[in-house]
């Protein structure tokens, strides 16, 4: 399958380098791919230079937002939840029309400081936000409850033994979705219903970070036991 | 140990009867004790009446929610999250001061209809709330995050192989509730930090509600998996 992966950051870097290794083709969305390129320093976050990262994965494409929507035939969304709807804007409505966004972001607001608050929550989420600015678009909030780590090999940890979510209007949609998932090795995938159930699993954001603090790793996820 | 629990729905009835099963001294607080056990209708939520219940569990004492606090060295805030600083304020500071008060309330609005919304998140929590306004009791967050028969007998659901959480700034207070906790059953019992860690803990209510409704059932809970 054609994906496209939006953002160059260590979400980004994780969820393209695994769908690559399972066989996909893959283009990796940026701003401004002659400066995303060029950059020769870490990142704020400490991650080496993308070039860096290119190295290791010269299959990648990089490409522009809108080149990258144009190419995937499902688009990930893993930029920063306070950039996702201008760097959708960037990848252009045109171009993702009709075709699935799985979005990994998550509404974090870092102006508070640490840990980080939420900009959008309980009445209303950043999935939403995404889907009304963006009718055309098949919206299906998932991943975004654990690190980027887990997110593309869930067997990292107690053999996948642990679950994701996803949340969106459109069925076939999520079953896309779903099916990228267990390839990636999630094997408990609970739909949680529509896209306003995004508010549920973005608003695990606050406890993951406290229990980030409290495990000191970032190696967790929830199981919903039943 | 004298055990006070305040409120007399399902979660305070559930909790009480078990805290007695395991040898406790309890006494459940209401706001007139004539008027609760006066009552035979089922309540809003279709449970029996109060003293149906009673009936069942005659060594319970009950008792006025002042009484009640006078009565406890440990109090169960079992009430619903919107009446909780009014039912503590009747419960009396006086009465409540130095004592662990173990906060299983959740800040639901329902005013907006089903799935309620949570009238304080994010910024602050419930429990944040009830610890600045009784700042001598020693509150500890704990058990919001399941229904009430796993609160009371985790061992219920997959032999108690799942996780709860406590928050509080007091750490011989949540060492006290840790025992209670298991004493209950549960085996995997996650100190998130200080009282502000509420706001996780609460904040999972609303994936809570959309799970109960994916699953068509409440017997779930939350594992941590790491």
């Amino acid at each position: 399958m054609k994906i496209a992966v939006l953002g160059t950051g260590v979400v980004g870097r994780t969820l393209a380098a695994r769908l690559l290794d399972l066989g996909h083709e893959v283009a990796v969305g940026t701003r401004d791919v002659d400066a995303t390129l060029a950059r020769t320093e870490p990142d704020q976050m400490g991650n080496p230079p993308f070039a860096e990262w290119m190295t290791q994965h010269p299959a990648v494409e990089v490409l522009t937002f809108a080149a990258a929507a144009r190419f995937g035939e499902v688009v990930f969304n893993a930029t920063a939840g306070s950039a996702s709807l201008d760097v959708l804007t960037a990848a252009g409505a045109d171009n993702l029309a009709g075709k699935v966004l799985v979005d990994v972001a998550n509404p974090l607001d870092f102006s508070g400081g640490m840990p980080p608050s939420l900009f959008v929550k309980d009445a209303d989420s950043l999935g939403e936000q995404i889907q009304r600015a963006f009718p055309d678009v098949r919206v299906v909030k998932a991943l975004n409850t654990m690190t980027a780590a887990l997110m593309a090999d869930p067997r990292l940890l107690a053999d996948g033994g642990h679950s994701t979510f996803v949340s969106g209007d459109d069925d076939t949609a999520k079953k896309t979705v779903t099916g990228l998932l267990e390839e990636l090795g999630h094997a408990d995938v609970i739909d949680l219903g529509d896209i306003s159930t995004a508010r549920g699993s973005e608003m695990l954001l606050p406890i993951w970070l406290r229990l980030w603090g409290a495990l000191g790793t970032p190696m967790f996820n929830v199981k919903i036991v039943r």
